[in-house]
């Protein structure tokens, strides 16, 4: 009985799913062996991770967008075929070759290393999978289905995207703003809980959809109610806002600043 | 101009960002460090990934989830603080607990070790993060907000789950099912792009919010459609369903088989 109650108070385990993990690899070396379609598509998810790539690939091997990567130095560029010594110094490694024998290799060597890789379309052979990415500024979204349908992830991803309001990123970059500015305006150590309490009052109060589209002068007038320790309505807030310093011209569709308005 | 042209053709790198992974984790060994409240949702999304998990931590310092995990034999505990022997065999650590120079020394033995690690509240000291995660059968829907707001990333999670259509799990089951059943009908290598070609079709003929109601039986139905390269339209495809075997039972709520319907 006493298993049971249990059983209630705490979420059952669901196994069959993966460890969904936000990797930090900025300033990371990360070795992308290939350079057709798929090493693409590695080497941006990379990039926009801030990792430095190197590219593994004779010239010859590369994919339009892979050749306009090198040609911009958003990578290094290795021009020739795989070889040991190009692990060195890697925090992880990405294959996808056309070669099984080659990418067998290429995995166990990095095992023996200890350094996280995959192996494109061989299951066994990854330590991760990649999943179906959306991203707003700061907000990241990543669909999965465990390798059972990865068009229906990419399906998923745009439904999802869709479904979000607009500026869905900038709720979080607000967010992010704000407890920074706070940081600055009440260093004090011993604030802390009071700037935790204040924090959570804010995200409590707003409904997060509504704070997509507040901007900086916003968050620098709702860090007014901090010392009071309040938090305006959103109609409250957004009524402080100066009077907008530009105006839309209708002639281009183009915002211009009125000088003196 | 060239590479203006090539500006547009190719997505532009948005850095800032981190590489999200389905890290698998089945059988593996995680280690986790701390047995409070952070501790206990680490525990169970490792659980969720069929990770083998170890608790170093002292049965004084229990959180009532951990405790029941370590009840029901869901993880291995080891009732002490933490030692550096503990990382033998370790394939994942994760610490929890409120030292910061213990947590440094963890951290420092695991990089010594290349074990990949998530020291908690202590971002300099992660390989990785982790997100707010939302789940339904094989389908894993993770939001991140690179830690600009890890409240807000609840929020969204929320808020994308109650978006999404009932059972859309399911659909993913049910196309994994039909490939499955499918390599079993033509098993035949050389048949495989004709196989490829035709779970393309359906994914194109379905809307996947039709397709989280689809069972088994339609699926054996949906087969039959393979030989001749075809798909029916989802009305045609649940017009084949058989009379149900089953009646609803209107006085307790429960179903039961109606023997000879």
């Amino acid at each position: 009985m006493a298993d049971k109650t249990a059983s209630k108070q705490f979420p059952e385990v669901q196994g069959g799913g993966s460890l969904i993990l936000a990797w930090q690899i900025k300033g990371k070396k990360v070795l992308v062996v290939g350079g057709g379609e798929v090493a693409a598509g590695r080497i941006l998810n990379c990039l926009n991770a801030d990792a430095n790539v190197t590219v593994v690939c004779p010239t010859s091997g590369f994919n339009p967008e892979v050749a306009h990567r090198v040609e911009r130095g958003e990578v290094t560029h290795v021009d020739r075929l795989f070889e040991p010594s190009d692990l060195d110094g890697a925090d992880m490694v990405l294959v996808a070759i056309d070669d099984p024998a080659a990418s067998t290799t290429i995995w166990k060597l990095c095992k023996e290393r200890r350094i996280p890789a995959n192996i494109a379309d061989v299951p066994p052979e990854c330590d991760f999978y990649f999943g179906s990415v959306h991203r707003d500024g700061p907000l990241q979204i990543m669909v999965s289905t465990n390798g059972k349908g990865p068009r229906l992830a990419a399906i998923i991803r745009r439904f999802i995207a869709k479904q979000l309001p607009k500026n869905a990123g900038n709720a979080i970059e607000a967010i992010g703003t704000l407890r920074g500015k706070l940081r600055k305006v009440a260093p004090n150590p011993e604030e802390s809980p009071k700037r935790m309490g204040w924090m959570i009052k804010v995200s409590n109060a707003f409904n997060w959809e509504e704070m997509c589209d507040l901007t900086d002068e916003d968050m620098e007038n709702l860090l007014k109610f901090y010392q009071p320790n309040k938090v305006p309505t959103i109609d409250e807030l957004l009524a402080m806002r100066a009077e907008p310093p530009y105006d839309y011209d209708v002639f281009d569709g183009s915002y211009g600043f009125c000088v003196g308005v």
